[in-house]
């Protein structure tokens, strides 16, 4: 468990999750731009990229320089998601600070995503923590478990299975996991329901973030219902950039911009600078022209008088 | 108090405060064709106009002609918004089942949406609960709190003066309250506080209903903090079309598509067919082609397997 600097902590995934959503590839110095931006707007965690075949994945090629930036923003915790342990061992070898590994609750879902069953990943986080101990180990390791409200390849996703796997996941050695709306299919009661159970399973140390996409309008909705079980770390998207390449319709994360706005004007600190932020969407739309951005708060302005905490 | 015919009551406003806030006006015949669709989607309740000046707002000067049509739809709660005495007696004469007035907890935004202070509104209620005594007393009256959860002119409102002029709207003999994120200003934390309390005060008879705006994105967010704390009733509208003309350049209404797929998909019926209800787009379309439409549900379409409760 981190150790929480503000009242709540925005991960931002925007290079990594919204930039392999997008068919063309940013150009690395806009990339490190855009993430010195969203550095400078106050964020303390940065999904900077991922550690992928180039081949599967040509956007994140640059995955190691792009990590290699990042590591030189003061008091960033820098993060890139791995598929496996050939990837986390990469990730290793750049030094970030921590690796995500994405685990389908739907074993169709993980097929198509990672090529594996939902046992093999989880061996799989076994091997990348066996090499973790050895090669780097103050490296965090989150297990983040996708598709966990609904998969639109499998439909519904049992609950049990979502518990069953994300325990497997903690006893494989994962510092932390979370739980992915990866399709947009959540809804509060369940998010609730989910975070409750899981939570009194394997307590805040171990369960303590929310991925929530925006699919269907209801990113906010869901992210204020975990937050009302206690958890602290949301992932979010610098205007909603991202889905998911594996699952069909899932467009959308949670819009950074909106979800600090809703924090900040309940009067939780987030350390970031709204106005900053809204201006982190310039190095966005000079490094992918015309690219759609999402996001009411930069559309609407800050409401007259409103000072970030 | 109405008993509610399901767990949720959403209340469409679009034919009202959509149309009021677009420029031009949708042709009689579309917005007839409009409120069939939305009511053969389920809507058990739509404010179908205002009784307002023509003059003022020529949008919705066929508001009698529309309102004996909508009184023709099967099972219709119809209703209207009016400013004043006068328009409420049109109103009554329409035969409506229930208007709303609004009031603003703002002095600023009260005299420039009404052009009357606050305590002149309190008057004007109790002047309209004695003429709908004396003709109309099946009628019901709603007081609506606009700005309640802040002001673009004003800046905060205290909370206090909301409470006070709740208790003064309900004392001058209002059936019931409730209120409105005017300029899309308002939190979750802030909506349960307010509501906690006004419910605490007044009961849940008394105010009964949530009128939020999607202004910063937090629509949906202070809807489910409003249904957390006891209320049922939502005002919502088709696409999110509307706003308030004293909030420029901010979009508006909550988005009633994604508001019935956050209930209906954490259990809670609302007796709307979304298929239906996404189809009533299209009317909407007709009657005002090339108005942007909001709404991320109607985008990405159900999730497969979806059905409405």
């Amino acid at each position: 468990m981190n150790t929480l600097q503000f009242d709540i902590q925005i991960s931002e995934v925007g290079p990594r999750d919204g930039l392999q959503s997008v068919v063309r590839t940013m150009p690395t110095e806009d990339k490190k731009r855009w993430i010195a931006a969203l550095h400078a707007a106050g964020l303390q965690e940065i999904e900077v990229t991922s550690f992928v075949p180039p081949k599967l994945m040509p956007q994140l090629a640059d995955a190691a320089e792009i990590v290699a930036h990042a590591l030189t923003l003061p008091d960033l915790q820098v993060v890139a998601l791995v598929p496996n342990l050939k990837g986390a061992e990469a990730a290793m070898k750049a030094c970030v600070h921590k690796i995500t590994i994405p685990c389908s609750a739907s074993e169709a879902h993980s097929k198509a995503n990672v090529r594996k069953t939902r046992e093999q990943m989880v061996d799989e986080v076994r091997n990348v923590v066996a090499l973790r101990n050895e090669i780097a180990p103050t490296m965090m390791i989150e297990a983040g478990i996708s598709v966990a409200f609904g998969c639109t390849l499998q439909g519904i996703v049992p609950e049990d299975g979502v518990m069953s796997l994300m325990e497997a996941l903690l006893e494989a050695g994962a510092d932390e996991t979370g739980m992915a709306d990866t399709t947009g299919m959540a809804n509060p009661a369940q998010v609730r329901r989910m975070y409750r159970r899981a939570i009194a399973a394997y307590g805040l140390d171990k369960v303590n973030s929310a991925h929530m996409h925006n699919t269907r309008g209801l990113g906010l909705a869901n992210c204020l219902a975990a937050y009302e079980e206690g958890i602290r770390t949301f992932d979010s998207s610098l205007a909603g950039l991202g889905g998911c390449p594996h699952a069909p319709g899932a467009s959308g994360n949670v819009v950074t911009e909106d979800l600090v706005f809703m924090f900040e004007s309940m009067g939780l600190k987030t350390g970031i600078d709204l106005t900053k932020l809204i201006a982190a969407r310039e190095p966005l739309k000079a490094g992918l022209p015309g690219e759609p951005l999402y996001g009411m708060t930069a559309e609407a302005g800050l409401p007259l008088g409103f000072k970030s905490l």
